[in-house]
């Protein structure tokens, strides 16, 4: 359970008081005891405000805030207001401006925008996240803590002379000497060579290509170098507060931070979810996320931090979300895992950069669709309080590996097209249409509990990852493999013996050379025999390899081309369990009926059989297993169920199916009915 | 009248004879005298030879030049040559070179390039003024002082530090202290908070948005800023030569410089006309621009300080313009209100980045089609002398306001088409279609003479603006203001009271929700009733909005979409006037026939009906008008007249109807004919 | 003969045994023997390695590298290693480093990074390469030595305060004053003037467009200021080894540097071949600048000092080259007249940003395709030895100028499609699909022993191009001349006398206006009387002119627009030969059936009359003459011949006719069989 002392679904937003006088305040209580807000964000931005200099603190409004909502029963999610450092603190200490890869210094006036390594941001912010955990340790309203805000979300990279020396001592520590970084970086490539530690420099502003190794370490130096500013805030807080749990909030599809490496030190995990409006919106790339957050600490609940009651301000059309489907996302996250549904923010602004952005309280206040939309899912989520902490079972899971990611799309590669989230989602999108619950994992996560691994597109191998597939194959396990793998190190150095390196023995097969088509080209994959679903031929492009296969068989063959009648598909008995490489990117329909094939040869069942565009998970407590069913469809449908079961929101049972209107959602619960 | 020195229509251009040796300039005097030009630009880009360096001048060529012009009787567009200063004055006085937002000064080397708050630039300008006037002050070829050239043409921001300190004590002169910028600029917001001045910056390079009421701020601030250079060059010449006129060049669809603030201080308007050639030339955006320019100084006539005699060369792709477009489109300015048409310029250069721009006196010298038609409308503008002065008088007015410009467009918007010129454009095309009279005026005009106002996207309602547009609807005027309406006020701060803001009783709606479409969105707009030609339904895009009429009617409602069946156009009895509110952006046919209806209705008639692609005004002076009939077709056209008229320039008399070729035109007089 | 050590072609590649343990150069010694390697490039990038601080030099293993190839009897082409600085290098002289024309100077870690004139770079760089010479000028591996590399590749210019004050030398030796630079850069435009030397800096970042003259000085400057790196290499390598060749290689269609210029200081031209993967390749624009690359040097034989065996890893995309086609471009390049045939480079690199470039040894090692292939080419070249130094004979000639591409090509021209390369293209591509030999020569060559010259688009002529174009055609030649050519003298300067300017009499004609057409705008070519193949009407596009004919005769008229019926094709009798003026590009048919015809007239004939896509060249020695003859098209094809013939490769005789496969090739020889 994320909170104790609030044992709900979280409900509410991101709250910034200090843009109104306090005679608004009290009508926020109102509204938020109306729309049944139970937790609120507050301090995000406050920096400012609660710091008038580097001598002075004025916490007293902020007291007043705190008091205000213990009163009134509202929780706090306590921001550290470290994400937006004063202009008086970047005009004293211009060292906290973050510079760009020509030398230009960033100014201030927006928000977000501090060099990581800066010691005076780092004692600056970090004075005040004492003093903030020390004044409220004991406050009634605190339930959470909240780190700065979406780390990295406009400076990901700083290239300023504090991060080049910071690198090189970052450098010592993971090298010992120069002599082993010009091994790992290969510098005798392009006379690179370093003699000295104080020549190596990060990957500035040059005439043509980076190092690529020095560019992969330079990602993970800014990952680690961002992490150590959240876990000096960390330490700080649990130092002062140790039972009240920590998160901060993460973002969509976000590469520069190792969101796995940071979820150990992370006590609950939270994001922000904006997904484009309809129809635009891809429902498979937000279950994506939420199932990456809910793996992020093994299943544990996470919550939604952020999403907007209707439209936002950054895209380039920014319409309304349509009646209903605020309610809808809102649920669709809880039945992937959410434990919480918040909102950017409470009371729309009237002025700044987000005013456009809409809010819980539009500027229309209170008689308006959008209030009246967030009151009616704040009842509906009150009813959904035992739902908390039960969890989600997958049989089936995808590796992600954020290093990969960075190495993989280094400008340098063999095709502009070749995108690591794509690779993913040309398998989990068939996942989740089938309803089959999936995991995102680490590439060490244990997988013995898995009936089905895929690991698309892993180029890069990092030590004990082939001994970790190995090991799950080995057992019985089914992994899927597929192509422009086993190339690299963790260098990213090409594995001398020959594609795909290390994984050769276990998917018995090797690779002779790849080929990156250009997007006029294609090329044919055709099944040797029908495996159920999968037979006949597909349509494929992107890329394609001249496969050798060892102790594989080959299932499919290329159609065409010079390497046409080669291997495109192959299976490898490995002890006791099968290992498949797929050489090219087929059309979607072949995902669909691989995975069917192989869902249907290992047993792995979908949640519920639904018609297309009703998604359907489960949630499992203790004592209760709780079906979502959510109509993503433009149109009415009935979804067969088999069993009794009772909806929690509407309070009516049903038995064999149920109806749901357009955009309509049911929580149902079988069991202890 | 421009110039009693020159009582006729003023003809001839940019005059540079620097670039030619001095055998060159009696060729020009010869063919000057050929072609009936009376009147040439000098001086505009001779800095850099009028002053060898800080403490010398040398005006003996200059002395020579219009000594020379005097002698041939054509008189002198005095420019003050202060559109670009020399090579060693940049390489002196650094301080003088802009500096962009990333903080990177710019070199010199081009031309118009110079910080606005630069005092080394301030004080060698006025200096050079200062001398310019005093010698130059009884020169018989003085006609006009011509100010610097195309001010912020290339340069309409600078944001070095000298700019950072001008902006704080414009920042101190507006609002007085620290707390007022707060409060206006909504700086609890992203912790933006200001304790002291010197904290304050522009708006520089930043990781993301900066605050867009700054950004406002700083938008006024440069276009005062570069209009003190204007001021500060105006003040020295009319303390010297009180008698002679003032002007200086204005641009076409310019947004950085508020010209209806800077009218103010101008004696005569001008401006440079480069439209698009055919056949992608939109008539209506250079006739908007001539009414702009008419209205700017309240119906006072301009002149075209500028246009191409056939190609330019700064597109990507610069075509002739064909016979006799040169000539119609000169005609087109007299037609709304010009008393003047000069060229850029007058000898094609031979060398530098514009030699292939065309000119009166082509690469190919006076045996050519160009200088042929030159020499031809040079003749035929001679008998046209008596339509100076007189006035075109309009009944229908639109609306427009620099600062809502500014603000509405600011990036962070609902959509990224929302585009401020294409919708007055919306309005501003069917009555220049239907030929009749409209002029451009400001937000704080007086209003009471117009039948109908016209007040597009008025996004921003300064002060005074809610009490204007009601007296005047009050009194019986017709009002139409179109979506995303009465938003925010001076500072871009959004009214507390919801949308349409201050305009909620005027147009008897509120809105509770807008919603910026994408693309391949659509709705419709229903008629309720019939309106005359406004009837049944239209399409419409870009924006929908949910209105609630309180007093109003709703005359159309949307057709689609979760707000279909709510208004889309409505109409409010306000006192003795109607106040109509217009919800999205229908196609062109809705405006067209909505404009018609309200036209018709409020006894506003066209010029002329004429033939579609025939434009007509008329121009009224004490004793006589003037009807212009200009053919822009490609076939030759006939068009009803009434009454009697005389071509003044082929002197013939035309009753009933008239024939023009096309490209035709005909200036007729009637009256003391 | 390049190198008499070598008398074969050269087969090899870039080799940088550096990037892998001594364990694996012996395995590089038994590979390339395998392969038929004899010329390897060493030390292009071995800098860092060859000199790890500003007093130590380490040579010994390249000593052994160098020992280790002669004992195999692999010949060196020795680079000067002077390509990339070391890091080192980089920081102890940032002055090395270049800036671009914001201000920003360049960071290191990437490659071929130096300002051109810094003085520590030359300082440095040619203290290495005396040492290099010294040390190695007796070494039996030595064939040839490798200047730098790719010259100009990244950094074509540097705005730094350097090269700013090497400008200003280069300015006072080309011009002597300031006055004469005034003069020649129409500085009075735009208020440029300058008064004194240290006022004229490079075309650095400004508010808008440079002078052109200004910008065309510094394209001269840098091409000259980067020359003076090769030559001062050149100087001392030639000092220490008189008797080795000196190369260094160019690029395809590269702008920055004058090849002609530079080519009268090269022993032996050879280039780096990267044509576009199949299917976008277009045959002719290798073959171009194979015959730029012959006519270099006045047919002297060149080589290929890279290509690619398969992928390359720049492009979005970057397909393998398939089954035969290197085999068949590398034999295209001996078919021009190369006398080397080499790569990129010998053993793929597994880090480093080129890691996924093919080279001749894949990752995959031997047992490849590409290695298959790379073998067997190396085996057949062996056979072709004795064309070694034959010539191939051309009776037609383009003529390509850089200065007029530079100058042509500046930003504010008439047309942004007005494209040098394009313009030459329209006429060679007819040729090379004809089998038409046809030499690519600068503006002043010797032009006599042509039968046909083509100077498309000769916009700037220079002094004594006039005379020595009117020699040619007074002499019996025929030359064809493009629209938009005779505007401007050697300063970009517009000729006085009007279009074509000094070409005026020898074509015959003047031009009153051009007319650049958008995209969508066409007009007519209409043949006034049948010519040959030349009849009836083509489409024209992308420029109009307004043509008179003074003593030319008008073969061609426009068929629309306000010059319909005005010349288009004009022909001149100029003394005893014949001038032709072409007033706008029309379809490909037409320079098709126009070069037929004059081809026809004129007397030239095919190297053979071949089926299409069928490449055929001759090249003649003292003795023999060689048939190359190349099938590029996806099917076989017979192709007939007249004679008897050898296939050197397959040693087979052949009469009337030959067959070839797909990407098939033969080397046919005739004389003494």
């Amino acid at each position: 359970m994320i909170s104790k002392k609030l044992p709900q679904i979280f409900y509410g937003g991101d709250y910034s008081p200090e843009q109104w006088p306090e005679s608004v305040w009290l009508d926020d209580m109102r509204l938020m005891k109306q729309a049944g807000v139970n937790l609120v964000s507050v301090g995000i931005f406050s920096w400012a405000l609660l710091q008038p200099n580097e001598d002075t603190f004025d916490f007293q409004w902020f007291d007043k805030l705190l008091d205000l909502l213990a009163e009134h029963g509202i929780y706090v999610d306590l921001a550290t207001a470290t994400a937006a450092q004063p202009a008086w603190l970047s005009k004293k200490y211009p060292d906290v401006l973050p510079v760009d890869e020509k030398g230009i210094r960033f100014s201030y006036g927006s928000r977000q925008s501090y060099c990581p390594n800066s010691p005076s941001y780092r004692r600056l912010s970090r004075e005040l996240v004492r003093r903030l955990a020390e004044r409220y340790r004991n406050h009634p309203a605190l339930a959470l803590w909240h780190i700065n805000n979406e780390y990295a979300c406009h400076t990901s990279s700083c290239y300023c002379d504090t991060c080049a020396e910071a690198f090189r001592v970052w450098l010592q520590n993971k090298y010992g000497s120069v002599a082993e970084v010009n091994e790992a970086w290969g510098t005798n490539f392009w006379s690179q060579y370093y003699y000295h530690w104080d020549e190596i420099i990060p990957p500035r502003y040059t005439s043509t290509f980076s190092n690529p190794s020095q560019v992969l370490d330079y990602q993970r130096f800014m990952s680690d170098s961002i992490f150590e500013l959240y876990q000096g805030e960390y330490d700080i807080i649990k130092s002062v507060t140790p039972d009240i749990l920590i998160t901060t909030n993460f973002m969509v599809d976000f590469k520069p931070l190792d969101y796995f490496k940071w979820a150990k030190q992370i006590d609950v995990i939270s994001w922000d979810s904006y997904p484009n409006p309809e129809p635009d919106y891809d429902l498979a790339i937000t279950a994506f996320n939420h199932d990456l957050m809910r793996s992020l600490k093994g299943g544990q609940p996470f919550f939604l931090m952020e999403q907007a009651s209707s439209q936002i301000n950054w895209r380039p059309y920014n319409t309304n979300k349509r009646p209903g489907v605020m309610n809808l996302w809102s649920k669709a996250a809880v039945a992937r895992g959410a434990d919480g549904v918040m909102f950017f923010q409470w009371r729309q602004s009237v002025k700044g950069a987000e005013k456009f952005h809409s809010a819980m309280v539009p500027h229309a206040g209170e008689n308006s669709r959008v209030y009246q939309e967030i009151a009616q899912l704040g009842k509906e989520l009150t009813k959904l309080s035992e739902i908390i902490d039960t969890r989600i079972k997958a049989e089936t899971a995808i590796i992600f590996d954020y290093e990969n990611w960075w190495a993989v799309e280094y400008q340098q590669h063999p095709s502009q097209s070749l995108n690591y989230l794509d690779q993913l989602r040309n398998f989990y999108k068939p996942l989740f249409e089938l309803n089959i619950p999936t995991d995102i994992v680490p590439v060490d996560c244990d997988l013995s509990h898995y009936q089905l691994v895929i690991a698309p597109l892993l180029y890069m191998i990092k030590p004990g990852v082939k001994e970790n597939l190995e090991k799950y194959v080995a057992a019985g396990g089914t992994l899927i493999v597929s192509f422009f793998s086993g190339i690299v190190d963790e260098t990213d150095g090409v594995f001398g013996e020959g594609y795909p390196g290390p994984l050769k023995e276990l998917l018995g097969i090797s690779v002779e050379e790849f080929d990156a088509l250009e997007p006029h080209m294609a090329n044919k994959v055709r099944l040797v025999r029908e495996l159920g679903d999968l037979k006949g031929q597909y349509n494929c492009s992107l890329w394609g390899e001249m496969v050798k296969t060892d102790t594989a068989a080959a299932l499919a063959l290329f159609g065409e081309d010079y390497y046409g009648g080669a291997p495109c598909l192959t299976e490898n008995q490995y002890r006791q369990g099968k290992a498949y490489y797929l050489a090219t990117q087929p059309e979607p329909e072949f995902y669909r009926d691989f995975l069917r094939y192989l869902c249907r040869t290992n047993h792995i069942s979908p949640t519920l059989v639904a018609p297309t565009g009703v998604e359907v998970t489960k949630r499992k407590g203790k004592e209760a297993e709780y079906l979502f069913i959510l109509n993503h469809n433009p149109d009415p449908v009935t979804v067969n169920i088999s069993g009794k079961y009772r909806d929690l929101i509407g309070d009516q049972e049903y038995e064999r199916s149920v109806s749901l209107d357009s955009k309509a959602s049911l929580v149902l619960k079988r069991g202890n009915i």
